[in-house]
């Protein structure tokens, strides 16, 4: 006889996750019993992953556990937040053990990375995709928003852009890949398929950024959010751009385009005032993250990019994963 | 040009729930922040309906986001919660926005009359799903578990059984629907769209329920897990099952059967000490609901169904959404 679902949850999510002190309940009544701390505020996010808009048919579900959570953890970073209880509901085609397994170990090593509690978890029969929540916490009033940003801010950027955009067209073998080079390639595709979630310097950016946001829809999508967020316009030097080695190999001089659609990187985009612009340098040497200034915010609205060739006006909205995905 | 997901998210989502004083900011960053009460505990779950598994396709949406609520709601009221916050995730094949006004108007209404805030959001294009979790609260120590009950305990339900099941049925135009009697198939189909989750039901039980969960999966799956996680036997008389007039007349003898079986009634089961058991009657006039007492735990393990035929013995597991779903 076919596992259950509750036997199925039993086997594969009870365990997948951290061990907290504040979980009184987890795993297996209607719902799980949680003790928030008496000195904090609560973040909370949800984010899904669905086949054929997030990642292809096939994809391993080693990879998808922890993209699944590195996503929403993304977003509490971008809050600077301290995750700490997670629900996953999942929706498979079939009780496929082996990708619960997978799954599980994924998800779970990140999860145990961050000190993340997997307290809930559902699953239904259809088509594959996977909806995580998270929950965190900050100190009152300390939260970064998309909405502090002041004119004169240094826009600033963790880590290198447009990598996860090519590992993923990569990844569906579009364009065609490039002879040699195996391990470059190798790294953007792992940049696609392991992203890097941003906790600690999104708790390090508490009271030293004015606005932060994480990078999931591309720099050309996300910027304006912040800077409309925050009241100004932007400023954007392409030169700036951080962007790795393996990307320069690949896409040669056009690779500053893939920094600035590429979504998914799931990087910290924030601003800075002038004043605490020098700390970053310092943070980034302390954290080992790249954190490169690559614009300002200004009075007015919009986005400007100051290229070699001159400055290129922008109006908002590009990349968006409802409107532009299949 | 197509609306982008933020845009869809705030014309539909942004107001559809409660207003809470507790929520610092909602809908529109990466994500939101929230004051929990000092002195209660948190109690959170997820829960989801797929297309296919939970819905047939062409639904109404009214309907689903009143269900996708309301499942969730079910969750809490077993726990003994008070419903605090939502976060909705949306799977759509199109950015259908009379779908989304519908389900905004659903979900908005049920949201508004618990008390509950929709905080978070979002929108991907896929084969349609809603994920929908929820967190309440509960003062320490006072919320309700399946693990309480103890041998001697009465065991109760509300409601009446079965009438989600059959209206289900009638949903899919099968068995054919009989002649007549349209009032009473609507009322059954109406049990089946916008079921009614029992929080004032769950909050009163506090203290006087020893085990309590709701029935989702219908009583012959969800008996067995509250009478095992109580280490307990439960005895089930069939005749005292409660059944509706609309049921009695389009099943006529073979009601029961329904009762026994029907999933996503999301009715409570409950155990009740001996002592407390006289308070049941009286809350059942408070609140207006009725409770039947159909049962008994015992010690051992395992189900015995008391018909009139005599006694069926009942081993474990039967319907589940993972296995036994299309």
């Amino acid at each position: 006889m076919p596992a259950s679902e509750p036997e199925l949850i039993e086997r594969y999510l009870l365990r997948a996750g951290a061990e907290r002190a504040d979980v009184i309940l987890g795993i297996g009544d209607d719902a799980a019993l949680l003790r928030a701390p008496a000195d904090q505020e609560l973040i909370v996010t949800t984010d899904a992953l669905i086949e054929g808009a997030h990642f292809l048919p096939g994809a391993a579900a080693h990879s998808l556990g922890h993209r699944a959570l590195a996503v929403n953890l993304s977003d509490l970073a971008a809050m600077g937040a301290e995750p700490a209880w997670a629900l996953a509901s999942l929706v498979l085609p079939q009780a496929d053990e082996n990708w619960l397994r997978e799954f599980a170990a994924g998800f779970g090593a990140l999860a145990r990375t961050e000190g993340v509690a997997l307290v809930g978890g559902n699953l239904s029969r259809g088509p594959l995709s996977i909806t995580v929540q998270l929950t965190g916490f900050a100190p009152p009033g300390m939260a970064l928003r998309r909405s502090g940003g002041r004119p004169g801010d240094w826009l600033f950027v963790s880590g290198t852009l447009g990598d996860a955009r090519a590992g993923r067209l990569l990844a569906s073998g579009e364009p065609p890949v490039p002879a040699g080079q195996p391990a470059q390639l190798q790294a953007l595709q792992q940049r696609f398929e392991y992203p890097t979630p941003r906790i600690a310097l999104g708790r390090a950016l508490r009271g030293v950024a004015s606005a932060c946001m994480d990078l999931s829809d591309g720099l050309l999508a996300d910027l304006p959010r912040l800077a409309g967020a925050s009241g100004c316009a932007a400023q954007l030097r392409i030169v700036d751009l951080p962007l790795s080695a393996p990307l320069r190999a690949l896409c040669g001089a056009q690779a500053w385009q893939q920094a600035l659609q590429g979504g998914e990187d799931y990087e910290l985009l924030f601003s800075v005032p002038e004043t605490h612009a020098a700390a970053i340098a310092a943070l980034a040497v302390q954290l080992k993250v790249p954190l490169s200034a690559c614009g300002r915010l200004q009075p007015g609205s919009g986005i400007e990019l100051l290229g070699e060739a001159g400055v290129m006006q922008f109006s908002a909205s590009s990349f968006d994963h409802f409107a532009a995905l299949p």
